[in-house]
């Protein structure tokens, strides 16, 4: 392979002439060959927002040419069309500040900004990685800035409105389903009847429930660390400087960041990410109910409780011919399981902080991106593949509905919860109809049983 | 022992005399003889405040007499007085509604308030326990609801408080250090210099960060399921008894607590809890931070950080003579530790609702009681017995910042990041002061050194 | 109240008259007035024979008198018999090493051995809770001792032969069913038949299968800190008296305890805790199984699968009138909860020592034996108020087997899978047996169909 | 995009001319368009293995021919030797039995298989997915079984290897630094003295200890599920086909696999899983502690501890020129964080089986693998560019160790705890050597001290 030389503070490294890193990130694959996750590419395309935004920030004030903050726009700006993806090799199992990642993307666009440079005449002008692009800045606050910019931009970009669109879903069956009245369960067995449309309504309610926690947690991380520098002092930051480039991002994200009131927490906490990973918990704990109840809904198709009916999409096994599975709702639990032991690596990287900083970035904005993307997606294959496709299996909902004996309960009010509940034991123990029973008693007569017992009534 | 001969649905039972719960009540201390861990006291309170406000509502909407919910309201205040704590003796293993700490509830508050019915000479008004005590109500209902008015309390009477005496030392320690400038550690590393007053004040965001998240999180929580009886359609319930019961509950506990728009949802989500939960871990990775923090700067004495000194408690080692040890922190961490886990918990009992219900309530409620408690109580004596007497150990301070290379940050802006490297490394690699390693690379005269390498201008 | 001056190297404490502990447990009562959760009485009786077992050594090694081995023995087995429990009042949440409760007992058995002494007339020997009680010993071994002691004297004195119990009962539920053919159940879906016995045989080979692995696992718990004192290197503790402790506890305990071949690992590694906790929590997974299985294979009793019948032992509803539900299998799935929340504290808690000692034990230890304790309690009452009594609905049974379309699976070797699968297609479609279906298609003769579609068959 | 027509019992699909896959591969692949985690290659490459051994076994049972065996058998050896990598797309999230994934097998295997009859002049013998390469298999069994298989090669072959070179490297640290008396650290406070080797002996026992425990765990996951087909009762598989498969299956990976001895507990149940991978939580908790010891023994350069030095990789920091960090120790530290949550999704997924199969496995599967190839790269780099380059930092050493006032902690046999506790507490609080506030409390002679307070003695 061909190489050219690049160097840093610790010497001279060989970097393949076909890519534009330095040689710290060099070192930094050569010294971490640790599994496969690569830093997500929503990272790096916020790292190219901030490393723009920075460098109007620093003309602004003086500090940077306009040719040079000419130079690093543009280069932030194809990496952002992902022209420059393959530049960035580095893993997520770094240096637990993410500094090395923080330089591939100094060094990318010093490289980039500097063939810009030359293309435009300018030989006097050289951008140096950190003098000019990483200016004002330290992976310190960096980091943690394109971490909120990453995190806020998936959550409101993809998972808003990911559940809005099964949501929608689920409202329209909701109507769809408004008078199909349907036996209740509640520990599993038989209880009261409710419509399966009020029965949805709680899957849709959950949606729009975690869906505003969500929605109302992330706001928190909209304050960005830019500005701290090092240590959250903003040492070799302009006053301004902080402000000024959350303004930009803002611009460039369509979001409201600002530079964080508290610099020294915002390198060293991460409560933020925690409190809104909490949030997106609540929806995956939601959501495992939910495919949960879809998949029990239709099971059988003969020896299931088979109310409700769903797409079949794939041949369901290997050796049973006909068999069909509910799978979208298995890719939804799964995903369930990953984000829920995603919160616990979350929460474990919050508290690990020493002193003026966090090292845990990497691995927690890592888990925290792997949530919203696969709860974005399983989401959307669910909705498509399944949840538009759910149909009420009328015969069997009706035929559980007649069987129930907890209609009884509609009697507690006019003979009192002790006579009710002799009258659904004895129709248990003699394989009777509640109604059966309930004359047999002589504690009604059919015309109260028939006016009492009305399933319409009792939803 | 003496009992006397109670009844259910089920048959007789005997029960101890000088107890007044019932048949149900003895049936599940028979049936889930498991752990020592009681039903919280926050919970049997809650229930009590939800039992005098349904009986008010159902009186307000002519279902109720006076003299039954009068009875009913007295019984319910003498368990919130205390007096009647020995009558809750069941456990959290029990069934996964807490039907049967509901209906330990209704029973002592029958048995109760027939006591008081007939002391008033009321002889042909009874208390039954499912007819009255829990008229218009069922578990399902009832005890997500006591969960959030428990939740909700303990949350807003006990853990903001105590995080708002925590933070107002830590204030006061930002103020008191506002001057004293000393070494900032990044990756445990020497960095560039803050003052102890900035570094508490990262402390203190965090505090007053998580408490925002918590008090915000917690408002979801004030939604209560009163009113969706046995599935969530309100059956055997008056349309306007939640709303009720909810403005009765309002009005005894001083929280907005209003009755949840969609009762699917509440009986069988649990996305608000799993919520304030998360931003409870929260608080507690940045307890964990703190507390670390803390140990980590009060260490040695000799051969530690040793730039606070903290507190004498006790007697630190049973062997060391002498020994004093950073105790307070150690049992914030050890807290810390069991929120981490509470929180799987929680998600996990979140997530395994099915249909019209969720029966992991009486596990998730304990587990968010405990660590409310335990995060309110350690802060608490955290504060008092370490916080309140932190001070600066000025000679390792001024020692520490003295020797500091980082200080070379200062000189990015005047001669490049690499020559600024060079000067730091000479000096370690010489043993140098800084200074001494900078004026021999003849890159600064003394009096630009002095005047760019300023600790005072860093902060 | 009565008090009487206690003093340790700090100064004097005013100790309750009526209670034997001294001035540190007296500071540590005051000092961590944090949450209900007291050192599990399990810990505070492995550290009695530990006590006592150092006493002997320390007597055989000639460095205390016989009459004060004598009397620390003597307070020992009180407190091993009960007799002072009153006199043990701290909390878990105090310093992370247990030195409070090391010097608890320390405290305790000096004043109650002191008694003892006076009684047979000694005035001239005196225990020092330090020098005598404590000899040889650090708390920074004898905690990790404890926790170890307490931990395998928990599982396989009560956790393990639970599983037994457990396991003998599903064994013979595998006899009684070893010919009753249902169907079985994948993704929730008719899948080919088995018998009820072959689906218990499951369960029972779950619990035979992680109570080898906990017993497996528990064994490296045998390996104790005693002898390492203050940081591993046994400073002030003769060389042999490591073992010669353990051989004492070995023999107290009739398990083969030994004195751990590398002290430094032993004071600040965890790791066979985290071991056997991830045992235990193989065995919650299961019983996560178990529980579900038997409460959806009772669910009903009209409308769920109602294949088989568990004990009704409670009234199951406060609202709905003659409803019983699962809430054996309730209990324990809470447990399970509870018991995975608690594997994430114990591998946290692990995972945070620091040089010489890690200071997390005693939440570790607490969370340890809940998990041991509440497993074994649950497993228990399940099996005495469910498993025993479970019984097959053989009208269901057969009901689901006749309808089922899986048995087509049986004829993938002859005609084939695609045929197959026309086959199971055709029948679901037409709402026909599949017999019919198979018929109509022409590939095989009834005589072929009922030789090869035969249930007896597939299991 | 060319295309050509497979087809399943669902109908038709268009598959890319260029890859192997068929119909059902297809039908994922569009169905589930979730996350970017492929199905592990460690898994792919579990099922070559695994066909490859069904083959031969079905062919020494005489149900398959010879050419169909040496078709499928050359196939898997292809996927073995990674020829075909790209025709195996499928991700993580599918359905939840992994069916998706045996089928994609199975296509590829029957249409590489195809291409090798066709050209060996086969014309009559084709293979199909499902009655060939499945022959006597199903999803449900042969998942778990290329699970278990893949799990312990990765750990056996990768993990257990890698724990080994740095323990070696440690061990040779420990002879290294064994006569390097140092400061012992408890609490982070001072302690009494132990040697540097010692030190890194308990590291080293860490290593060794978890290394044990995982490779005794790893031997439950060697049964295979093999045999058991569709729901455990081995229907359509000859009685010996289980027992065969599995000998095959030993011969070709040289580690003694077994059919499990209950095959409805192989399908639904993961202890053995959930018990490995605690076994890998504790070492992971383990490195966590020797990763902070490194960083924390590193620390400075000259306001941390300072007592060793490490390898300077990579420039440390952005904006502070010279700062070098603790980069490895930091990576070890995030994969630890990634493992505990992990860990967490792999109990969930354990616990929710229902009936005769567990559909979590591809999520259980994919975090198993990841902790191993983590933890197994981490401990290469963190050995490799940090371990081995370790160095004692005498000067720092020592000078701590003289300050030290711990050492009087040998004093207690010969002057008493409290005495001692004076000693210490008076130098402390007048600055002063251990030996000055001795000598001025008239207890000892200086003849006394020096015999008695030996840091080597304490070792």
């Amino acid at each position: 392979m061909d190489y050219r030389i690049e160097k840093d503070t610790l010497g001279e490294m060989k970097v393949p002439s076909n890519k534009m890193w330095g040689a710290q990130t060099q070192r930094s694959k050569e010294n971490f060959p640790i599994g496969q996750e690569k830093m997500p590419s929503e990272v790096i395309r916020a790292f190219a927002i901030l490393k723009k935004s920075a460098a109007l920030a620093n003309r602004d004030l003086g500090k940077l040419s306009e040719a040079k903050a000419g130079a690093i726009s543009q280069a932030a700006d194809e990496i952002l069309e992902g022209l420059l993806d393959e530049h960035f090799p580095l893993v997520v199992w770094q240096t637990g500040s993410g500094t090395q990642s923080n330089m591939n993307v100094n060094e990318v666009i010093a490289y980039r900004g500097n063939q810009l440079l030359e293309g435009k005449g300018g030989t006097e002008e050289r951008l140096h990685p950190n003098d000019d692009v990483n200016m004002s800045q330290s992976s310190n606050d960096t980091f943690p800035t394109a971490l909120h910019v990453a995190g806020v931009t998936a959550v409101e970009d993809k998972l808003l409105p990911a559940i809005a669109v099964l949501k929608a879903t689920f409202d329209e069956k909701v109507e769809t389903f408004k008078d199909v009245i349907k036996i209740g369960r509640t520990h599993l067995m038989d209880a009261t009847p409710l419509t399966l449309g009020q029965e949805i309504s709680g899957w849709s309610a959950m949606l729009e429930k975690s869906g505003t926690m969500i929605k109302e947690s992330v706001q928190h991380m909209k304050e960005l660390a830019i500005g701290g520098t090092a240590v959250g002092t903003g040492i070799n930051a302009h006053p301004e400087f902080g402000d000024r480039a959350a303004a930009y991002i803002s611009q460039f994200t369509q979001a409201k960041f600002t530079s964080a009131r508290n610099k020294f927490h915002a390198l060293t906490s991460h409560d933020e990410a925690v409190y809104t990973h909490g949030a997106i918990k609540g929806l995956a704990a939601d959501l495992m109910k939910i495919a949960n109840d879809v998949r029990w809904l239709a099971s059988g198709p003969r020896s299931g409780l088979g109310e409700i009916r769903i797409p079949e999409n794939e041949p369901g096994s290997s050796i049973m011919p006909g068999k069909v599975n509910p799978t979208q709702p298995e890719a939804i639990t799964m995903v369930v399981a990953q984000v829920f032991g995603n919160d616990t690596t979350i929460g474990f990287a919050a508290s690990q902080g020493n002193f003026e900083l966090n090292v845990f970035k990497p691995v927690l904005i890592y888990n925290f991106l792997q949530s919203v993307n696969l709860l974005a997606d399983s989401m959307l294959a669910f909705n498509d593949k399944c949840a538009v496709g759910i149909e009420a299996n009328l015969d069997q909902i009706q035929h559980n509905l007649n069987n129930s004996l907890m209609l009884v309960t509609s009697l507690n009010p006019h003979i009192g919860y002790e006579n009710a509940a002799k009258i659904a034991k004895k129709a248990h123990a003699e394989g009777t109809s509640l109604k059966e029973a309930a004359l047999s008693t002589g504690l009604l007569t059919e015309e109260e049983f028939d006016r009492y017992v009305d399933p319409k009534k009792m939803i």
